[in-house]
């Protein structure tokens, strides 16, 4: 045991992570540093893995899934979401009533619906999160304590929730630095779709487009800087972007519908010379990105739980 | 009389530059630097903005477009597009036999057109060109000598033009510093629609969804780092952008028509979750923006007039 958990059991007496990477390993090292956490439980698939994350520190012991739904007071999933389902099938006839769960999946209604379906009656303690923060790098050796700090956690606490989970949940984001914003499922996974997956979405078919265009040479000799912050994004990894597609189909086609839409009208404008919505289009665009550079959307973005 | 042209005439005896702002005034500024240069004729419409590029040595002697064309070796038009028929119109009456013309425009379809409908029989005359060089400045005062060190710029010949004329025109490009590509006019446009034009009607156009969707507030509250490279472009100018995608509305259209079939192309394949599709296009474009981002396809790219 390690000394923290003999003297100060802290806000989290027993923390379980299940997924001892970046974002488990991170939130594990926040409140081991924000002296929130007595005994921290580890579950994952490779034992080299876990071995890394218990040399780093990062875990006090490694459990089974059963073992750590029986003895933590918090559990954090941060495996893939497409391991959620089995995961929590696995954690609910251990679950001792007391726990919550919380999550960092960045989609939410999938990971909602693989709840319900496998917590059943219990889902009520599972309060999902989506910790916008991440890193070029993964696995246990990747994580750091400062990994949420400053950075935005989003809450989406369910019906099903009493308003302590939630606190509770929210509370232990917050002494991982975060700073906390509440969302709805649905709305969290339409505003990532908006801003994050939809232009990795459009980026990626862009540089597609170029590529596959008849003078994709001198176009990509010619390419400058505005095409290269256009298209940075592209470069993400397959696998991880696709899941995200996939896991947010119902928002990413959303998104694409409305965005085919507005290029048929900007298209029309063009044809039609309709210099006044081209205009009006352009300096409106123009504006909204001046300010989001400013910061001006940022405003009253402080932590919820200061 | 400059001293230069008192005992260098050098490879331009007399220089004419139409507009002595930013590209005009740079492209004065390194024949000069290179000693490429006798004497620099200035034709602007604002008084102040003449003696202002008087002042700093950019040009030595105000002169008419009538004027210009009865004197100059060389004439650069670096006024915007939109301006280029009636400096035509005027400069042919009086323009000498052995001047060459050549542009800083940033389309050259309508250019040419333009050209052609003003220049009559003299067309041969006018090798069209884009330096693809700028800044956030404009102006005499932005203007300088190194604007187009290292910089491409696209030459477009005509079949009109003999080859010492084509010769004449990259060889004082090629003074200035920049590195030479040879386009067709039509090859012009469509590379640079898609690799400037296009993205930032995609950034604009896809601000202007952001900003309008239903969760408008907390998305760019949200929005990270990604979102910020990918949107940069939105906030170019508008005046400009409206007059180049106007300007370069054939390709657009094209760009556009080939970006709304991929879009419903890509829309079909995650509606019917083909992951081989979003595989193997989400890894082509990845690979192809490394690429680039490695300059690989800037290979080969050494100033064909060294």
């Amino acid at each position: 045991m390690s000394a923290q958990a003999d003297h100060v059991p802290g806000f989290v007496p027993t923390l379980a992570i299940i997924g001892v990477g970046l974002i488990g390993g991170s939130f594990a090292l926040a409140l081991r540093q924000a002296g929130a956490v007595g005994r921290v439980l580890g579950v994952g698939r490779r034992a080299q893995t876990l071995q890394q994350a218990q040399a780093r520190g990062i875990i006090d012991e490694v459990v089974s899934l059963s073992q750590a739904a029986a003895r933590a007071d918090l559990i954090l999933l941060a495996t893939p979401v497409g391991t959620f389902g089995d995961i929590f099938r696995a954690l609910k006839p251990s679950l001792s009533t007391h726990a919550r769960i919380t999550d960092g999946g960045s989609t939410k209604a999938n990971v909602v619906a693989a709840a319900r379906a496998h917590l059943g009656n219990r889902i009520g303690q599972f309060v999902p999160a989506h910790p916008i923060a991440g890193s070029h790098e993964s696995g246990p050796e990747a994580a750091f304590a400062d990994l949420y700090r400053g950075r935005d956690v989003v809450v989406c606490p369910l019906p099903e929730n009493s308003e302590a989970d939630v606190t509770y949940v929210q509370e232990a984001w917050a002494r991982c630095g975060a700073k906390l914003v509440r969302l709805g499922v649905q709305e969290h996974d339409a505003v990532m779709a908006s801003v994050s997956h939809f232009p990795h979405w459009l980026a990626s078919l862009y540089v597609e487009q170029v590529s596959k265009g008849a003078h994709s040479q001198a176009s990509l000799q010619l390419a400058g800087a505005g095409f290269g912050d256009f298209s940075r994004i592209a470069q993400g990894s397959v696998e991880m972007w696709r899941d995200i597609f996939v896991a947010n189909r119902s928002a990413m086609l959303e998104q694409i519908d409305a965005f085919s839409e507005l290029l048929e009208t900007a298209r029309a404008a063009l044809q039609n010379d309709d210099q006044l919505w081209l205009d009006q289009t352009l300096r409106h665009a123009a504006q909204v990105r001046r300010a989001w550079g400013r910061g001006e959307f940022r405003r009253g973005m402080d932590n919820e739980n200061p």
